[in-house]
């Protein structure tokens, strides 16, 4: 594609893409205000007698695992499921894979029944994804070298023939089939101080693939997001202010401050 | 009546209304913290089995359809009638009418089993709620032009016998059987940036009908809610700053302020 | 025990304890952020399905009745049997017991069926647990003399054979067992003006009960709390600015400013 890393974010506010969320209870608001920051547009519903109309008039599916019940598995499935049908991009959030059977089941089933635009995950949680021994302490990342986090990011993108995010101190953004990568590394330690961050990025993702389904859009969007939170904590040091300034950067940011500070490297294979 | 519009605010604080609340997932935290800065208590209670006992204690009811599902519609229909039959005031919030049919018929249902005190919705919502083709996308308000927003204020008043507030860049509130409607022209366009400011006003609504159940009460709650917002991007800009002055505008807000900002127009027909 | 009520925050900054609560979801957000400012990780994880796995790598269960319904309150039930089982200690915050029997009833089950460690509440919530006619409004405390909150901590502590903490504007925490209660006086009005301000004190209690399982430790949780509140509003005096300020405090404080301010009183009974 011909468009540079810091020209989606503006063709994203150009289209201000619907974003149908199937999401967790601890984000849902932090995620809806992340994506109006941004410029696109959120819509939360899950009730499986609506989402035939939801999903067909939304640009985009977001799907996080985080406070997953039985009630509302078979809504995430049908989401998948239509989504699929109505060739929509998915995004699917894999919070706490490796922590529980449940969770670990769930996204594998939702990575086979549907065709998953991008799967953004933690190392832990694409780790468990591959089924090596997890090691997802609750939704917390754990830590990882740059080498193992690159080599899971390879191996799911191959495994689940889809676009792949290990996100963590350096982003990696793999789809195999094109053999090549990227590696972001934007972002700053204080995210890791506030609630749904990394669920935040997820749907930034997934307003980024309403314009284009390509790894390339993934680092883009890791990558901004990731600058508006090293402006944030320029102005705001501490989590609670942190988090309302990454809301004021989120909607402040634009393709100059994209350009001189957005740091994404490309690969080939 | 002969409240002042500036006044009702006054009011609310002195009565500290119990607003019990069963809404959307997304905005129970949000809309919680603006009815305890702008001086009534909010409780989020749904379960079936407690309504009767919630809904006795509460001064008024507020019923938002967000995220409804087949869980929570029966609550909804449970509380709208205890209400009724308690002659509370009941302020109901049809978001995403018109998006998909689940919505629209929820909503129509309350309107049909409860004595509704005040329907708030956007031009597309309340367009749909009158069954012509809706032109909601997802929760987003369509565009229109004031005359249109007037005549579907007063078609939906007449059509559901109930006062009915059409908010956008100006809100319409009328009860056809006034021979009367409210113009309110107060409000900033940051609040589409933010999620859940227009339940937060319904919800303010909610409050200012434990006082008085009339349309300019509705056009009181509607301008107070639209001047904070006024006053708080003044000294916060973007959306994350602006969401936490509005806390505090809703907390600072006074009879003086209120004086000199308030935009309502009051037409007989 | 021979820490310093100052030394319990370093502990858990030490411990890094994961937090597993099942809370309501208007607090979901907030008391994940301030878990996470304050040091700790929080997981709020509910389904049935995968609770044994969840709370056997939770360093502490939280139980919050706040919205429970016919769903959620299996699970809660689940959790504290596992959670008893696993000898993990659990904090039980009974919102809005009194209000209702299905608060009430569902509060003394759990206190009944595990092995809480704390139970947390506000005078009206505690009094209705003791069986005497309940003062609660809703979810709002009731206002109550220090001597009737006293004494309500010290029967609820005998009735329940646990550490019990009252609080107002004087928290009173007692294990009569003991032979010993502690007065905290830290805190703040303004946090009655922001919402889930007590179930984040429960939260941080869930927290410091992964350091010890004593009183004294939730003495210094409360007093903590309270004074991240006193030392926010001197930044930010309105609601909204306030709340933001508390996450920053939380994750600011530490034992210098603690040693400074913290108000806690202890006698022997």
């Amino acid at each position: 594609m011909s468009l540079n890393y810091y020209e989606y974010l503006g063709k994203v506010r150009e289209m201000n893409p619907l974003v149908q969320s199937i999401t967790n209870y601890v984000v849902m608001n932090s995620t809806a205000n992340a994506l109006l920051a941004l410029g696109a547009s959120p819509v939360m519903a899950h009730a499986k007698d609506e989402l035939d109309e939801m999903v067909a008039i939304a640009s985009s599916l977001v799907i996080n695992i985080g406070t997953l019940d039985e009630y509302w598995i078979p809504s995430m499935k049908k989401a998948v499921k239509i989504a699929t049908e109505l060739d929509k991009p998915i995004t699917l959030d894999p919070v706490g894979a490796g922590a529980t059977k449940l969770r670990t089941n769930l996204a594998l089933e939702l990575l086979d029944i549907g065709n998953i635009t991008t799967l953004r995950g933690n190392f832990g949680e694409i780790t468990a994804l591959l089924g090596e021994h997890g090691k997802t302490r609750g939704v917390d990342s754990a830590e990882c070298g740059s080498e193992e986090a690159l080599e899971t990011c390879l191996n799911a993108s191959k495994e689940f023939n889809t676009t792949v995010a290990v996100t963590g101190k350096v982003d990696y953004i793999a789809n195999k089939a094109d053999n090549e990568y990227f590696a972001v590394k934007n972002g700053h330690e204080m995210l890791s101080k506030v609630t749904g961050t990394g669920c935040a990025s997820t749907c930034v993702i997934g307003a980024f693939s309403a314009v284009e389904r390509t790894p390339k859009a993934v680092a883009s969007a890791l990558s901004t997001y990731g600058l508006c939170a090293e402006k944030a904590v320029l102005e705001a040091p501490y989590p609670g202010s942190f988090s309302v300034k990454m809301y004021d950067w989120l909607y402040l940011m634009n393709k100059n401050v994209l350009k001189d500070g957005m740091k994404i490297e490309h690969y080939n294979i």
